[in-house]
């Protein structure tokens, strides 16, 4: 996720496109760059916040009436000056911005290498200038070029583009990652979000999938690859600018929730082609013997990301029979673990700068162990101390409760578990095709359960006043019932808490009472009597039930209250389905509380300390 | 752990003693006998509750107006009619019933066995008549016989002792085990407790250690080892027949926290004998060789028990650096676990009988894995179907939340997991006889953190109306913490949450306000910094903190707003001494609160179930 700005008019391009930035730096954040025409193009890039470039510019301005601009969320190519967009052709004479991942890069990027092209980026980026430049200079028509281009383009993008030799337009085109028209007076706007160009107009195109947008000083054409015109409504923008940062969302929380689907389809798709049966897990090669090595799995991880761990845990021991231990990063490195050059650690960290899980890392690879880290911040420092780096491309998290980085590194860790079954001979081609075709349909399962919003907010405002509430379930649902209660005290202060279903008779049943809630989660097809016998020992008590449950198992209506469903998946991808409703009812208990559900009090979003 | 009952006089003596025992159930139930004199001695007795032994007499009657009667908690042997007390020396002239633990039966064993002695029954108990049987035949004088073998026999005990050719007295003695002699009018009493002859008097000698009482129908005589006659006042009770039950405490709950150093030094003592440096473990034979098959140890359980491995798990890995996974017994079962024959499963299990534990009992052997139990009820299905069994000697839990059981739970995983390291060579003969040294000083700095329970109760005054309670700890301290918080969830109702310290800031953290009440473990030395600053981050945002803490840390003072201290010990042992304080502060907020401590609503003392 990154932000794209671009101007067009008659004003000085450089201020518009820098402040409009400032209001996409929740995008990202770790470098931008802006690129001006004048007689020539003239780019200016810098690593770190966007204050960094607004001082270089300050004091090299960048003359020029258009131009385009970029903040960045890093994917590919960890944050540098180098791997800042805009990114040129080799000639300097095309500038592009980009948003979204290319996923066929290294093919596109092999072929352009056979006809003599070079790189200085690690970027996906570069490579699509690049191509753009190859067609250009076959078809000598900028919109032919792009066009071409994006036929040959596969994943998710959002592309501005400025040419030197037609500097009356920037060329506008998107598929799956946003991008709006902004109109102006004798003047016109490029943004992947509306809060970017909101000071400078109200009325908007709002691109579509593989429509392109050929945005002049003074007008606004639209077309389709066949370079038809198109019509299109303006939309008028009657939210103020805090609003419309959220995307309409009254937090930034309840943003990143509607953002999963997209999140997962990020994280999984590029890892999963369609023609190949095997799992792309970028750089990391886990081959057979590499993996028979491999006497023990740690994952170690704070908060959250250590829940990622214990699903982890349960899908490798299950299906590959290797040894996990799951295990917080803050006990883990007291400990004195016994570690080797026979152990695999796989480390979770969103930030990936989480003290603790650093400190593990360092302590496991000086022990000889082989260190996989599932981060979502490119470029930190977890990702550059481990041995191989899987990202969760879920873009920057603002909220301080974690929730699409979650589903993300859950994506993650499906991979990494499944490509161990694989080497291991533990799930075979038709078998991972299964798997394939569900991780597949997770996105649109995702929206689904979202679409039920409504109906959890109404339980949400039924039990926001409940006193003890317990989530419980068995297997992987537990590890899910953790998530949901820690979501539960990081933003509406319950005092919720997991248990493992068959633990409750053995203490905590002592609890419940009239006002207290249960959160039961059966979401495992093959324990579902046992953790609904478990849910009755507790509604004889008093307590009312929430069930999360397969959509199919009604049988659970006789037991609960109440019952969210989700839509049936492979057993192994139960948990990310599971835990949707959990954050969206935990999300609309801590607004029915009156908290400030984006900065929960006592919490920071990354710990960088002990 | 049993009850004793003696009556001399002129009334019938079996309805008397079966009253009686009746009244000592809460000391052990899983068999009992009488033995009355009527020309012969008659002996009856059975497994099982004493309604079994009740219904046995009504049909058949014993006659006579002497006679020793005994209500068992197997400790040597399984419960039978065999191991059931009374026992007979070979010719039946003298029955003997017996309260405590023989240390060295097996050596007096083997020298009566050299003598021409077989022996019919498992227990240590059947050996003690046989040893007087053999003195008797000696010096042809039953008061001699006994003092010669009470000098000969190591151990604790309580002993009443008939004998055909001296019908006229019982005699009784006793050393670390109770023994009460009752005065009547023209007949006398004798028991381990005074409810059991409350209703007969209320006038009683409280026996002291290894002073004897030779009881006949209208004397009393009490005598030192040299038969040097003794003055005793008489302590008249006026407590209630339900008070004098608890031994004078409000609860059983209480009784059996103060038990402790008695259950400890039960379960540790014949297992370390002075004179050589190795561990008796009963009949566990853990050799070397063996223990280096085992690639994986597993110790599981349920609730408190639980949490005893999690004490073995930090101990054993650290020390020994053989892998342990502690595991919750609900969920192992159902989680397809990696298990092999070289794979060794500790169980815990108070009862013997839960029924989670039991099945992954079954499937640990069923998968070839070697099953060691620790367990507290002798013969119960655990103890029967495990390999091989260590058991506590706590004596019968009556109170629904254990305290005595699991301290008696940790001194075995002490036992054990110093034992695999010493055959490890991991700790060598001078580690060990410190080692030794300081679990022999447990009972005595159990006594005295026992002695803090007035300053502990204050506290729990002072704090019962906390609503989010967090107990922290690192390492063993967090193993520590979860007994803690799931004794004050237990009785006290409260929603008590354990945290390992450095996972507070990532998520649970956000609860803190001013009512919030924080318990800060404290006894790991070398990560007291690390947990100071954790409890300061929470004391930081309002919480009120209680800190547990070794006696010399006081720099703890500038943090906490109260400490408890308990004495120092070698850091393998920490964890028992850490954990009395929290039983009696949940115990006392429990009481605060007006609950029923003994029998909190919705528990169980043994699940049985799922």
């Amino acid at each position: 996720m990154c932000g794209i700005v671009g101007y067009i008019g008659k004003k000085e391009a450089t201020p518009i496109l820098i402040e409009g930035l400032s209001k996409l730096e929740y995008r990202g954040y770790d470098s931008a760059g802006v690129c001006v025409y004048n007689q020539a193009l003239n780019l200016m890039k810098a690593k770190g916040r966007l204050a960094i470039l607004e001082e270089k510019v300050t004091n090299n301005p960048l003359k020029g009436c258009v131009g385009i601009g970029h903040t960045r969320w890093a994917t590919h190519g960890e944050p540098s000056d180098e791997n800042s967009h805009p990114h040129y052709n080799e000639d300097e004479t095309i500038a592009l911005v980009h948003n979204g991942i290319i996923e066929n890069y290294l093919t596109i990027k092999e072929k352009l290498e056979t006809k003599g092209y070079t790189f200085k980026s690690e970027t996906d980026t570069e490579v699509a200038v690049q191509l753009i430049d190859y067609y250009y200079k076959e078809k000598n028509d900028l919109l032919d070029a792009v066009i071409t281009a994006i036929e040959e383009i596969e994943g998710s993008y959002a592309f501005a583009i400025l040419s030197v030799d037609e500097p009356d337009k920037v060329i506008a085109v998107r598929k799956d990652s946003p991008l709006i028209i902004g109109l102006g007076d004798g003047e016109n706007y490029i943004a992947s979000d509306i809060p970017a160009i909101l000071k400078h107009t109200r009325d908007m195109y709002l691109l579509e999938d593989q429509e392109i947008a050929i945005v002049r000083e003074g007008d606004i054409t639209i077309l389709n690859v066949n370079k038809e015109s198109l019509q299109r409504d303006v939309y008028h923008v009657d939210w103020d600018i805090e609003a419309a940062e959220k995307g309409g969302f009254d937090h930034f929380m309840l943003k990143e929730i509607f953002e999963q689907p997209n999140v997962v389809k990020n994280t999984l798709m590029p890892r999963l082609p369609l023609d190949q049966d095997e799992i792309l897990l970028d750089n990391i090669k886990l081959t057979q013997s590499d993996i028979e090595k491999f006497k023990q799995i740690y994952i170690v991880a704070c908060g959250t990301a250590s829940y990622t761990g214990l699903v982890g845990k349960y899908l490798i021991e299950r299906v590959s029979r290797v040894p996990v231990i799951s295990e917080i990063a803050s006990e883990f490195r007291y400990r004195e673990p016994i570690l080797d050059e026979n152990t695999l650690m796989i480390v979770v960290s969103q930030s990936g700068e989480t003290a603790d899980t650093l400190a593990a890392l360092r302590m496991a690879k000086k022990a000889g162990a082989h260190v996989i880290g599932i981060v979502n911040a490119v470029g930190s420092t977890i990702a550059r101390e481990a041995n191989d780096v899987l990202y969760t491309w879920a873009g920057p998290e603002i909220a301080v409760a974690s929730t699409k980085a979650y589903s993300a590194q859950l994506c993650a860790m499906y991979l990494i578990s499944i490509k161990i079954a694989m080497e291991l001979g533990k799930i075979d081609t038709n078998a991972f095709k299964a798997l394939r075709e569900e991780l597949y349909a997770l996105p649109d399962k995702i929206e689904s359960i979202l679409k039920q919003s409504h109906k959890i907010k109404a339980l949400a405002d039924q039990y926001k006043s409940s006193k003890n509430i317990f989530y419980i379930g068995r297997g992987l649902d537990y590890a899910v019932s953790m998530e949901g209660a820690l979501k539960l005290k990081e933003i509406a202060y319950l005092h919720a808490e997991p248990y493992a279903a068959g633990e409750l008779k053995h203490g905590p049943i002592a609890l419940i009472e009239d006002s207290s809630l249960l959160v039961g989660l059966v979401g495992q097809e093959e324990l579902f009597d046992k953790t609904v016998s478990n849910i009755k020992e507790v509604k004889a008590r008093g307590a009312k039930v929430l069930a999360i449950a397969l959509e199919g198992n009604e049988a659970i209506e006789k037991t609960a209250d109440e019952v969210i469903y989700v839509p049936r998946t492979h057993w192994y991808l139960t948990s990310i389905l599971l835990n949707i409703p959990q954050q969206i009812f935990a999300y609309y208990i801590a607004v029915g509380l009156g908290h400030d559900v984006d900065k929960p009090r006592n919490l920071a979003k990354s710990v960088t300390v002990e």
